[in-house]
């Protein structure tokens, strides 16, 4: 084949870098939480059950118990495991701000891109501590949209990234959350409370990384608020389409994205 | 004592805490630069010989040639030397688009917090590549200013920040280069470029830190150029002093500082 195969990609080798990177991705956020064989774990707000299956892989004897709110998401989660065979987690709906457990259920609390979401993240994890037995430990992970930066520099792609943080804000949740991970497991009454940032950095020495994540995730992601942006007119459609073609820029040869996730641990 | 000795600080507990926070910024950004005895190394842009002392130090059989374009710098950097003790360093002063030295004289080349100062940071690098011998590798080290983000947010502080880039940009300089060592230094016709991030998080679990970088070091290089930002009126009065106080507030209990330095390795 000519040398342009690599450029445009054959389905198998695509799917091969897109595989790559997303385990690129959960080693830099899941390699270190590893749970005990017969150790109880909950994890709150597991939605589709992207997280579970990682968790559920990590920590094969552990007996993870799932919940969500909506039963929907909890349908697609049960659906992933079985298809997965995985066999260590039970799915529970309920709401995460009164759970249906007794005091002490369980030796570790996991939270995963959840509290981005909610409108009271320190409530929600002050809810939480009382399911954990004394000494249990609890792991928080979200990410932060205003961590991301980017060469070249472009003020409509900065603004384009700004939309998405506002439009979360208005549907009560807050996409800066990462970087406030210490205050917010501090301020629900945990202790020993350890925040490690885990840094995506993507040049084009990493192409599973610039198609994977900076194009595929980040500016797709980005993207995707479009309609909303443009209908709330938080753009001009012109510095919109600026913007994410400045992002799309970012993936060249030339270009550099930098994102950043955030996890904390904590003891009860 | 009383407990308020601890807020305000012994001197010798500061000049403690100050060490620790010098000694864990220094093992982040040089911990990986060790040169084997009897290699020839090219420091390049020297300055007063803040990075010279860690340099030599952490590689004290290697030979170092440190060089810099101001006399007075250069005068500064041998008096440090000097004091510590350090003898495996030679001075020379040298512009370093065009070094006095022949083809292939170094094993390698350092350049830490240099090219943030340079109109053309890439031409600097492609004319110290020919003074490596074949094989030899290339260090780079800079920051980069719009990687700083904190909590609490506040749009006053991200404008003080953003004068500082600003003032650099008039200067001829690019304070956001850190994110641009890849293509600089693949630009520039090295080898086997790999750009590593190296992101100082502080929280107020590391009051090290939250003193000697988010206040003595990052906040205190912003409240630097407070005369020139008010004399070029690039902000008011009002909002420059709410910025500032803004950038302390994340030194308080519950904020959080993050700023990511940038290391590039290459070879020749």
């Amino acid at each position: 084949m000519a040398d342009n195969s690599y450029v445009h990609g054959y389905s198998s080798r695509e799917s091969e870098r897109l595989a790559d990177q997303a385990q690129t991705l959960t080693d830099l956020l899941h390699h270190d939480t590893r749970y005990l064989p017969g150790s109880r774990v909950l994890e709150a707000g597991c939605g589709t059950g992207a997280q579970t299956v990682i968790l559920a892989r990590n920590s094969p004897g552990a007996l993870i118990t799932s919940v969500d709110i909506s039963e929907d998401s909890l349908k697609h989660a049960e659906e992933k495991i079985r298809e997965e065979g995985i066999v260590n987690v039970t799915f529970r709906q309920g709401d995460i701000f009164r759970l249906p457990f007794k005091k002490g259920t369980f030796d570790h609390i996991f939270v995963c891109f959840v509290l981005e979401h909610l409108a009271e993240p320190e409530r929600a994890l002050s809810r939480l501590r009382p399911l954990l037995k004394d000494g249990g430990t609890l792991t928080v992970i979200e990410g932060d949209h205003g961590s991301a930066y980017f060469h070249p520099e472009n003020g409509d792609a900065r603004r384009a990234v700004q939309c998405l943080v506002d439009l979360q804000q208005k549907m009560g949740g807050n996409a800066l959350i990462g970087r406030q991970l210490y205050p917010l497991v501090t301020g629900a009454g945990y202790n020993g409370v350890q925040v490690s940032p885990r840094m995506v950095y993507v040049d084009a020495s990493k192409p599973a990384l610039v198609e994977g994540f900076t194009k595929l995730t980040f500016t797709a992601m980005v993207e995707g608020v479009g309609t909303e942006v443009l209908d709330q007119g938080l753009m001009s459609q012109e510095a919109w389409e600026q913007g994410i073609a400045a992002l799309y820029r970012t993936a060249e040869p030339d270009g550099v994205f930098c994102y950043t996730f955030f996890k904390a641990t904590a003891r009860k």
